[in-house]
C-alpha cells in the first residue's frame, strides 16, 4: 500500500477569505504572530494559470502562518475565473485545500487523473508549481499538489 | 504577543462526511494507510455533551489518520443537535475544525468567550475533554480545543 502521492504528509492548510488584511490580521492576533504582509501571484506570463483547461489571468494575494509542522494559508482571489473564485462564491469563506508537497508533477497529475481526480487549476510561482485536483467528491476536500525545485 | 490559546500548533483537521465507512476507505486508499476502526463517542452520562448551551444525547463515530505531525479526523454525527450535526445538515460534507492542544480548558473556554467566540459545544471523552468555540466569523474555520489529561 503506497500513497497516490508519495506522501500523507499534510503541509499546508488553505482558507479562502474576502478581505485578507482584515483576517491576518485576526489570525495573528488570536495565535500571537506577526501580521504577514500578503504577497501577490505572479502575473499571467510567469503563472501561466490555468483553469478548467483554459488559461486564466487570475491572481491572487496570500498570506502564510506557520501552525506547527504545517502552514496555515490565507487566499484572497481577484474576481478572474479560478478554483479560487468559484469555491468563495459557491461556499463563502473557508478551508479550501489541503496541500502535499510532491515531486514529479507531470507523473503525479497522471496518476491522479486516471484514478478519477481531475485536474482543476496548475500554475507556476518562483522556485516551483501548483496544481489542484478535485478530489473534493471523495476526500471532502480539496488536495493541492506543490513541487519546489 | 502571545497566543489565546497559548499554542500556535495545529493538532488536528476535522471533517464531516456522511458515510464515515466509505470515506475511510477512500482516504486509506489514496494515502497508502490503513483503514482504521471507527469508534464511537461515549454515551450522554460520561460524554456529558452540551451542545448550544443545552445537554444534548449526539453521539459521533470518528476515525482517525495520522497525516504528518497531525492527525486527520473523519465525523459522522448521528441524528441529535450537535455542531457537527448542524454544519453537516448546513454545509455539506467537508472540513469542520482545527484543533489545538491546550491546557486548562475552563480558563481557555472564559478567554475565548471574553473575546467575543462563544462556546459551541463541549464534551468529555476518556482521558480528556473537549470545547468547540464559534470562531467561525473571525477565523473562517471553527477551533476545537483538546485537553488530555
Amino acid at each position: 500500500m503506497s500513497s497516490l502521492l508519495g506522501t500523507s504528509v499534510i503541509a499546508q492548510i488553505g482558507l479562502l477569505v474576502h478581505d485578507i488584511d482584515k483576517t491576518s490580521r485576526v489570525y495573528a492576533d488570536f495565535f500571537g504572530l506577526d501580521v504577514p504582509t500578503p504577497i501577490l501571484t505572479d502575473a499571467p506570463e510567469i503563472a501561466r494559470t490555468e483553469f478548467a483547461g483554459a488559461p486564466s489571468p487570475a491572481r491572487a494575494r496570500l498570506a502564510f502562518f506557520n501552525m506547527g509542522s504545517l502552514q496555515l494559508e490565507l487566499i484572497e482571489p481577484d474576481a478572474h475565473p479560478s478554483t479560487w473564485r468559484n469555491h468563495l462564491d459557491e461556499h463563502g469563506e473557508g478551508v479550501h485545500h489541503i496541500a502535499f508537497q510532491i515531486e514529479g508533477m507531470a507523473e503525479k497529475i497522471r496518476v491522479l487523473e486516471g484514478k478519477g481526480y481531475p485536474l482543476q487549476q496548475k500554475g507556476e510561482y518562483t522556485g516551483g508549481r501548483y496544481a489542484y485536483m478535485d478530489t473534493a467528491p471523495d476526500l471532502k476536500v480539496l488536495v493541492e499538489l506543490l513541487e519546489n525545485d
